[in-house]
């Protein structure tokens, strides 16, 4: 066997892992940008969405995805278990090809996770992610990298700002529009602060978010070559543009840099930078990265005053930014796949290139808008998409779930008159260290 | 120097420390699903299961477990400091061999930690630690991966379902029924929830053995090749299969869909999968995963009945589970390897595998149970096993290291009517922004 | 292309991405170590690290630290846009050789963020984040690294216990001693202890670290090869000594096992071996990393009595512990890069070498001394250094980024006859279940 093309499936095989810890990083996002109340549900959401993901994709979404000869619209190849098994290949086997777009499925479906966070019914989120994994994310997958009508347009994709982020954002937005905001979130029509229960663990997990995408974007040039670390390069300084620039935007806005905002800017520019990467120098891909941390805080704050309640900012960087990319590609490519030349400094992908762009954008958001909010009308007219009122206040954790994300950290008995009858702190089956350190008796 | 080999070295590298992150993925598990008073207690015994590990495996535990020609039961061969540094190979150089073995011993070693989590005295845990890693587990290892009685019989354990998982939870079932339940686990004989304290950490810990388990299993074909990435491909769908029975099993029986049964579930399919992973197609792989989640459900309840107490299920899902995945190999079984041919759904590994794999997985659990069950016995009777009643109630983290594993929240002074009459907000060396707001000041 | 080639660059980006893991680890040891009021500026710092610290780098550093043929000093290579997309090498492209000095980069930068938490103003930090980024730091890399004077006396640091971690630990201990203790820290000049908020959190870090060590050191050989898998396992030796020694010895002087020793002596062994460790056998590993965890015990204690507040003991982790890996190197050093044969045991670099590291290591602390102690100065001077009093108390997560970073838990109001009146336990936008459980209704 060629050495080179061992190398190109371990190292695609290594991207894979990367994307699958990305999962880690989404649920970690989310969870810590929520409730404690609901963390639970999120970790499970998460956790679901990489297990329901992977059987789904491998039984319908990776056929319909990579559909071989098609009519550039829907396809079906009929992978299957001898397959995946083939090691009887010149190029990728099936194995680690399938490996690295389930992983990318996996994320597209747990984009949603956050923005229907606090009140969605576990049963409609698992349709939902059956849903996208197994039709809509492949569909629009064989419209561009499987050979379909929206390659056949020139459209530029390198790693999925639009067919993943995007896909995932624009189902983000329906979902939350669809659902509704959480109890509390508005009061007369003003959005009030509903804080996540632990800023360390969601920066944690734009960590390592930032980390998995040297999978995602690199692992999408589906070889091991000298481009990979140029790639790698590229990404590294997208993240530290946006995340950079939301920092900056945030303090001018909000007149302190803002915690959230700057790690929302990192995922910012890694989203917007995946579908132009393979094409652009540096400066595309710094204007790329710092343009999409300053639309992040807008859009955050602007889709918060338009009613619609996204918890974790999950539209705004997967769609609106994702969005961008689609569009930055056009004004930045500079090299020949989009037919421009290598000047050094933005070259322009050229009009025709940008009106493809935004086509094909549009065009993602129109199918992704309209099935997956069919699919969440009709979660809703099931009377599942939403947990009763008391539910969504007990919190997901225990309504959906059964226990608290947390353990109890202490159980402060108050009596009637507003007495602290008992803190029990020598219970044994108690949870935590007391927090409420008693020092009785003391005497006043 | 043969690309090739360095290819393959560099691999076995990046598999090791694929492994090494399992440690981490270990750590939370354990410390998520028990109280938080014991959480930094957890950590340190995971902590010093890897640098104890790795010191006591290179000077005794890698030269017992690949003892080169020996007499099949026990035998040493004396790997050294000019050893570890030879580049003078065909292959594997010895330090990257002994890194991914290492790793594995690491893993071994601290299954037990969970299941004997929240009572044992930290100096007992780490002579159990100890001998695991110096003496149990190497010899295991010899009987099968070091070419020993079992290899010649034919038993098939391609990663380890029974050689690393089977091992730590075997031991793990001694040190639960020696040490005994922890104080209030049981009430009139009936099992009482002693909930977790953050089952985000637990989540992200199953997350973190998710990725790190693309090091033990593809990492386990010990060569940079084709077969690499349809290992790869396999331990994910035995994850996701696992994960998603494990949930639908646990909706069933408890009536809501389970977090931490499902990460349990997830766990079990990685565990069962590791014996029979090159010999299986996809069918056998999703059969032998989604067995594995629906056991690890039934098992954990069952285990709580029958009076053990395994805080986070280490024996069901490392010790049934891991005798569940050498049955499954004799099951499901395809390949040459084992003699049957690939057939495209369960060919079955033959009777005869079967009953090896099974008499195997029986040797293995007696040698461990005597041994591990001796080693805890006289722990105990030295007095040295588990901690007194005031040091279980005041959490290990505090009697056993000297500080808690959380800062303190809050001390809210209540006196001896019930009244609170001080909550020191000020307080310079207050170590977190006060949980209680206090809205008015407070005339004592 | 040679596949030889490929594999270098591909190896090189693998270990670039495991530095960058090493940023969350960072992060996670210092908000862990650090109180939750300014958990989430720990974490933010961290990630501005890394951001700013790609685009500095990027844009200045990497041009001082490698500046081709210079006067030994001080140089510039002019670095820009088409080098950074490069492919036309015959060894590593320059996007690669960037992308693993950008991360060292950002772990020199990071490590003062620990010593100076919970007092320092953000933008101050920003300042000193920029400057060691774009001058301090690839000055000194330049001298070594770069081919500048110290190379030239045969100064040996093979993967930066000197030129990365010491010129962190100095900054950081010119910080700490510049910005002054915590208000609390001392009381009559008497240490107190200001416990941090989640030790899971730090030694999670911990893991990480380590994890991402394994990009560190190894990577640190600039190619793929056989020496990889043998840095790989001295690494992991060293660490383990570490950690194992910093348990008993703190065992020995705090009478308990601490946990936080223990986790800052495998971060000692770590940082001590970059120096020697391409240079030295097992022998000299175990020996430096084990008396690397033996001294950041008594170290960190030290530091403290000396009134010097260093919340996460960075100082002796990095800076101490550092310079102790250059003397060891010195000590240790076996094979032909240093002039020694290598004998199996300690055979010593020579007193020649050793000289040169001491020498070395004093130029290194005199720069990083005078430099970043005058920037904290002019800092100082500029009344933009050190938050106010009533910030302090109040923490800066809420004061510096305007928002908590964890969700209050509960909000009691307790009235002024410290009767509680009111649990919101049914508020909306109530962030957690709550702590506190309410066994009676609260009549107001």
């Amino acid at each position: 066997m060629d050495t080179q093309i061992v190398l190109d499936n371990i190292f695609i095989f290594i991207a894979a892992v990367l994307v699958l810890l990305m999962q880690a990083g989404f649920a970690l996002v989310e969870a810590g940008l929520t409730q404690a109340k609901n963390s639970a549900n999120i970790m499970m959401k998460n956790l679901m969405d990489a297990c329901v993901g992977i059987l789904v994709f491998g039984a319908v979404g990776f056929s319909i995805a990579y559909p071989g000869a098609f009519n550039g619209w829907f396809g079906f190849a009929q992978f299957g278990v001898a397959d995946f098994m083939s090691q009887d290949v010149d190029g990728l086997v099936p194995s680690v090809d399938f490996l690295f777009q389930a992983a990318f499925a996996a994320a597209a479906a747990t984009i949603v996770s956050g923005a229907v966070a606090g009140r969605t019914q576990f049963k409609a989120y698992l349709v939902y992610s059956i849903a996208i994994t197994a039709l809509i994310y492949p569909i629009i997958v064989s419209w561009a990298w499987g050979g379909g009508w929206l390659s056949e347009q020139g459209f530029v994709d390198f790693a999925g700002s639009g067919l993943v982020h995007m896909v995932g954002g624009v189902a983000a937005f329906m979902g939350a529009l669809i659902i509704g905001p959480r109890l509390g979130k508005f009061k007369d029509g003003k959005p009030q602060a509903i804080p996540g229960h632990s800023m360390p663990m969601a920066i944690l997990g734009v960590m390592l978010l930032f980390v998995g995408w040297f999978g995602f974007n690199p692992g999408s040039e589906l070889a091991a070559d000298l481009a990979v670390p140029i790639i790698a390069a590229l990404t590294a300084f997208a993240a530290a543009a946006g995340g950079a620039s939301a920092m900056v935007v945030s303090w001018v806005i909000l007149k302190k840099p803002d915690v959230s905002m700057a790690g929302n800017g990192m995922l910012a520019g890694l989203v917007a930078i995946c579908s132009g990467i393979g094409d652009m120098n540096v400066a595309g891909t710094l204007a790329t990265g710092a343009i999409a941390g300053s639309i992040v805080v807008v859009a955050v704050l602007a889709i918060e005053r338009a009613g619609v309640d996204d918890p974790v900012g999950a539209i705004s960087v997967h769609g609106i930014c994702g969005f961008w990319g689609l569009v930055a590609t056009g004004l930045f490519a500079t090299t020949n796949s989009t037919g421009g030349a290598n000047s050094g400094l933005f070259a322009g992908g050229g009009a025709g290139l940008l009106g493809t762009q935004i086509f094909g954008g549009l065009a993602i958001a129109a199918f992704v808008g309209v099935t997956s909010g069919g699919l969440f009308l009709a979660l809703k007219a099931a009377g599942i998409l939403r947990v009763s009122r008391e539910e969504e206040l007990a919190g997901l954790d225990v309504s959906e779930h059964g226990s608290p994300g947390y353990g109890a950290n202490l159980r402060l008995h108050i009596d009637s008159a507003g007495k602290v009858v008992s803190a029990p702190v020598g219970d044994p089956a108690f949870s935590v260290a007391p927090v409420v350190e008693v020092r009785e008796p003391i005497s006043v």
